[in-house]
């Protein structure tokens, strides 16, 4: 009999298994750093409280593209170019129309994303040239097709991307078919800004593992995409507004402390908290956190923070367990009108440049991607006939 | 200034960073063992020469899946299930009628199966046996996406699956849409068994790490397609194929010695040389050596053989560096008829089993696959509002 795990086998006449990767460190960069014991988060140099208070995402994807602020005429060119990109090639808009409705939207972004570089075949034989207009087809069409999506299922009419406005503006219109205030623009914004990039989490590692074959960033960018629909990775939005919305259904009685330590007895995890790199607070989550409270208020949602910051303090007591960025974007999103399916939708919004850059990184210096693996299986087993089996 | 490269730091400050992970073991597994410097390849017990010559794809499928050869019984009924599983969903079929007939037919395969996953919704709760059921699948409709792409591009009618036969038997007749040979199936037979399974390589590991965010297996190959495609892995087919049609040109004053030692002098990489863990044949080259030699006598290619032959010499002469896998599957695939730009996709027909089976595997046991990347740009840069820079 093989092996089948490793409980059950001397580990000590084997080499050491990294499992999950945990502390190797595979590539160098200078697109974020992240001290997961001081709580500290950068992009190419800026802190994320001042990219926070100070920034639009525009201006942060120029800064993850570039590893500097754009001056004011490239940042209106970047503008522009957005601008320019949003609209869908017609066998994307036709898929997104017909295709099953029952089916997960961060499926259809991988699906369309994908289908994008049908029509995105010329080649300027400049590679850094042809990154830069493919991180930007993607950042302009992937809102796009995340609103276009919404309304089909629903039996909307899809609404055309504006010939102005920002990201953020531009998403929330097409998403619900009127200009949103300023407030709500500002959130989507700050949202955008938050999530932009983060590391050597698992999609953007998946994205660098796909650049370093020399395939092309479509290819990374989808892949990223299927990666950060996970649950344990950006899945864990959606998981957190489902978590909510059960208490939500028990009414009066709900009792979110009671709730928490229940799951942690019965071994489940507990969706938002955790991560491999912070030990403490992370600071991304306290800039939303400050969000949830304010739009929860806002919208008469009380009720949701109250019960997350019991959540919290529960993880904190019982197990030592900050939330990280996924927990308070929930009710952030819940609350200025966006569905749960769609959370992760809006995270790979934002992601999109994290990736982008980091493909472009990879590419300027790149070697394969291959680790090994230990075989703990039989060797030169001898055929036996199909009929003698 | 940000240090942009690794060159201009001292590097001793830093932890060591493992560039492309070589040496990294990130996973057990019962898949496939490598042995890199005996050149043997082992499938889940057996041997690849024993398999080359025993075995057929739908076998080792079984074998990969479940860690042991099948019954009769086991084999029919999994038989019985790819066979029903061939017909595309209608809106597939639709994207691959209409989209760009010059977009790249990889990148057609991964939009394709990334749109399967829209209509399997169904979700049985049970984790192994939706596994299960999305790797035949897949592996049932990949064969079926490439033959509609490449009739429909060409403007030929698309040709239905048949309800008997092999996956080699079924995908030449869907490409030609005339039922093949005894041989002819035989030697795509044969290119399946060979491209089944090959450890840690950077498609199966990207196929690891999504998982490993408990996304869903189209996901995970969606993911591994996109990573196959880069000519540092499977699309070196295609690129070895082209260099020696490169040759052909040139006629009877061809020189594969002197282009080979032209191309080492201008740094250029050969495609179809060198791996990360064979430091000797390729065991599965060996195989492939043989047909290539076999098929291109018959097919009247015995130039394409000779110049392969003169490659592989000059090769080992110049920097000891052996043939992979892509090299003579390269004139294999021409030998039998198959395009060139569609020779990664032939791999991607096979490789899916064994995806799948490390998906398999690693759901089993899993923990998120998250490395870390070292930080050598700037810190705690101050704001300069966008009208001052
Ligand atoms: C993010 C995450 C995958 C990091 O995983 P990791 O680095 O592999 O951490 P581990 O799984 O080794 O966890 C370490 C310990 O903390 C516990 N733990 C971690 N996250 C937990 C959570 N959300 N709920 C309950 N326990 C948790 C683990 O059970 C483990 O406990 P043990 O040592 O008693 O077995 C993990 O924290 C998690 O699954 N979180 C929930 C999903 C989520 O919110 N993901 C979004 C991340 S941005
Ligand atoms: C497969 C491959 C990516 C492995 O890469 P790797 O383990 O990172 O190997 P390295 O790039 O470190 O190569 C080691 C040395 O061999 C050389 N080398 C490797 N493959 C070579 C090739 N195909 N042609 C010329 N030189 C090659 C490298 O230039 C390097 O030489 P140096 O030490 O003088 O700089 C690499 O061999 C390659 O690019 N081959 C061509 C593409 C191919 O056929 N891929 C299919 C793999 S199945």
């Amino acid at each position: 009999m093989a092996h089948h795990n490793l409980d059950n086998i001397d580990t000590s006449e084997y080499p050491h298994i990294n499992r999950g990767l945990d502390g190797i460190v595979a590539f160098s960069t200078t697109k974020s750093s992240i001290d997961g014991q001081k709580g500290e988060l950068i992009y190419s140099g800026y802190n994320i409280d001042v990219l926070a208070e100070k920034a639009t995402f525009e201006e942060v994807c120029f800064l993850l593209w570039n590893d500097r602020l754009p001056n004011k005429s490239e940042l209106d060119e970047l503008k522009n170019e957005l601008i320019s990109q949003r609209n869908l090639p017609k066998p994307v808009l036709e898929y997104i129309k017909t295709t099953n409705k029952n089916a997960e939207p961060m499926a259809v972004l991988r699906t369309a994303v994908s289908m994008l570089s049908d029509f995105e075949t010329e080649n300027s034989g400049d590679k850094a040239k042809d990154s830069r207009k493919h991180a930007i087809a993607m950042t302009a069409q992937i809102p796009a097709i995340i609103a276009a999506f919404d309304r089909s299922r629903k039996g909307k009419k899809i609404v055309s991307p504006l010939k102005e406005g920002s990201t953020a503006y531009n998403f929330l219109y097409m998403l619900n078919g009127e200009k949103p205030g300023d407030a709500a623009e500002k959130t989507m914004d700050l949202c955008l800004i938050l999530h932009a990039e983060h590391g050597m989490n698992a999609s953007t590692f998946t994205a660098r593992t796909i650049c370093a074959t020399e395939s092309d960033m479509f290819s990374a960018v989808t892949g990223a995409i299927g990666a950060l629909k996970g649950p344990l990775h950006g899945g864990a939005n959606t998981a957190v507004m489902n978590t909510l919305l059960e208490l939500e259904k028990e009414g009066d009685s709900a009792d979110a402390v009671a709730f928490t330590k229940k799951k942690l007895e019965n071994k489940e995890k507990i969706m938002g908290f955790g991560h491999r790199v912070y030990k403490t607070f992370d600071p991304r989550a306290f800039h939303l956190r400050k969000m949830s409270k304010k739009l929860s208020e806002e919208t008469g949602h009380e009720k949701l923070y109250e019960w997350s910051e019991d959540m919290m303090k529960t993880m904190k007591d019982e197990k030592d367990i900050d939330p990280n960025v996924d927990f308070f974007s929930a009710t952030v999103y819940y609350s200025i009108g966006i569905q749960p399916d769609l959370f992760t939708c809006i995270f790979t919004m934002s992601r999109v440049s994290g990736w982008s850059a980091h493909y472009i990184e990879q590419s300027e210096n790149n070697r394969l991607v291959r680790p090994r693996a230990l075989y703990i299986g039989e060797k030169n087993l001898e055929w036996t006939p199909v009929e003698k089996r």
